[in-house]
């Protein structure tokens, strides 16, 4: 498998996704600006893997920092770190990362600063290799829900561009087209940036899956002629409640498989819940500049100029539309407040 | 208002619709070729201007005929008639006005080929004068359903680029706004085409509405957050069951408002009923080049080289979704089998 996310030379590096599937350029980022830069920009993407990201924008943040106090050395990695977590608003990952190597860090003593730069790459590290064996259990656990031939949409991109490992929903996918189950897959393409055209589209051909790329709007007259067998999307941020934001899209898409009464899953590691928020409401909802939507691609106008444009990167889907989520303990089902609860030992 | 189409030193004019709306640019059309080539890549679009844009190709073929004994040139005309309705196979408004005009040259006694021409100018004229007229009373009679300050959803284009006249779904809505009821207009950007972002956003700007332009795919979520009071769409083709063809994701959209319990309504003349089709699975469905999903007008490559797509122009609405069919008659309502019937005094 590609290596599209590591850790090496002192930078992280990473496959520079706003360029595929045209040119496969990888990026050393040395400096927290730059990971940062890469992160709102989505030169890496995708929850988890901007998670893994963070972990490492932690390493090259620490290591920028003068002071030689422990005290200060710390207060300044906080002052970093939140500029980090701002980065991008609804995948939880990002937040979860960062906290949870600030917390390890104040629950330890360390001697001096070099002591806590090692102490953020080992964790790095662990967050790193967690999320590969996070999307193995993920992809193993889904094989479930996939019944042979299946006819699988999918929406925006899950893979292993958008993990550290085999991907959350696409690795689900993957592994059941290992398992000879999967007959065909229905990348919708993912307006405004594409991920299903451009990365979902190309993963797929690199790991020899049979796909078919439609327009957003297409996914409807699909489900009506019976072609899709199941409907299995990634999440940015899942409430208490079972509630999952996600791509621009997917909601309706849930609500489109609703009334075709085809199931529609959510796959994606416990990192991506935040049990802090009781319902979908209180997902913050990012919402990115007009000209991804009138300018395509950066370069291809669309509408008159200054077309006034909607651009939200995300919406909620309601429990309700869910049948199942599949994380690397297994797969959830409604009542969600419970199983969630159950799986987070609450 | 812009002249998208008229009859004009014998050529037909029209206004290149794949150059907006970056460009206006005026074509004159002077054969049956050229015709049939603007028709065939959307230059000139939309069931109604189609059909218009067909009677003046039917003037421009018949001038082209060289045999002068009125049979032998009614049997070229009917071949070149067949070449014309061929262009493209879901909008019925094309073979409608084609065969309408073949239907009344051979009731009629002619005095040779020039006075067959001239006939066909005249009735061409009047097909042309008739549109605009259906248009004026479709958005008169669809005034009664939009609420005060209404939220409304469309979807492709349906104005005055889609018709000689004001429009259909677009008419009603620009009417409506002269009665000072519009609130917002959210246009779906209408992938592959983006005939919602050219044009529909376009002509918003032109008739001075105020428009929101949106990616397909987040219809869904705006309907959630109540933003959406009605839906209203054309069609390309109307079973005698209610079943209205129109542009790829239309179908989505209604099942969406029915999801969001949202009124979706279809605007159209009645020369886009096909009562010879019982149920909408006769309607044939024009499946496109799939370089139009894989390469953004033409330019912007989203996916890999060769990726394959699957490109349906158009999806059927099945009449249970439907509110009511707005028409130059009046609203017809469900059970539509009897309404259309009545309507066309079946």
């Amino acid at each position: 498998m590609i290596k599209t996310l590591e850790w090496a030379n002192d930078c992280l590096r990473i496959l520079d996704q706003t360029r595929l599937p045209l040119e496969e350029l990888y990026l050393d980022l040395s400096s927290l600006d730059q990971v940062i830069e890469a992160i709102r920009s989505l030169r890496v993407r995708g929850a988890p893997a901007i998670g893994v990201s963070a972990a490492y924008g932690m390493v090259i943040a620490a290591k920028s920092i003068q002071s030689s106090g422990t005290t200060p050395f710390l207060k300044e990695l906080r002052v970093l770190a939140d500029q980090l977590v701002a980065a991008r608003p609804t995948a939880v990952n990002l937040e979860w990362a960062v906290e949870s190597i600030m917390t390890r860090l104040k629950e330890q003593a360390h001697e001096g600063p070099e002591a806590i730069v090692s102490d953020i790459l080992k964790q790095a590290i662990a967050i790193h290799e967690d999320d590969r064996q996070r999307c193995d259990a993920m992809a193993q656990h889904g094989l479930a829900v996939i019944p042979d031939k299946a006819g699988i949409l999918t929406h925006c991109n899950t893979g292993f561009l958008a993990t550290a490992g085999i991907g959350t929903a696409l690795g689900v996918i993957f592994r059941a087209h290992e398992a000879g189950k999967v007959s065909m897959v229905y990348a919708d393409e993912t307006r405004p940036l594409l991920q299903g055209a451009r990365l979902t589209a190309w993963e797929c051909a690199k790991m020899g899956v049979r796909h078919t790329l439609i327009c957003d709007n297409m996914a409807a007259a699909l489900m009506r002629q019976g072609k899709v067998d199941l409907v299995i999307v990634g999440a940015d941020r899942i409430a208490a409640d079972g509630s999952a934001a996600n791509k621009i899209g997917t909601y309706g898409v849930a609500v489109l498989a609703h009334h075709h009464n085809i199931p529609f899953y959510v796959a994606a590691p416990l990192s991506t819940f935040d049990l802090n928020l009781v319902s979908g409401k209180a997902i913050p909802i990012e919402e990115r500049n007009q000209d991804e939507v009138r300018k395509i691609m950066n370069t291809c106008q669309t509408g008159p100029e200054e077309t006034p444009c909607w651009n939200p990167a995300f919406d909620v889907t309601p429990p309700h539309l869910i049948e199942g989520i599949i994380t690397e303990t297994g797969i959830l089902k409604p009542p969600y407040a419970h199983s969630i609860a159950q799986a987070f030992d609450v």
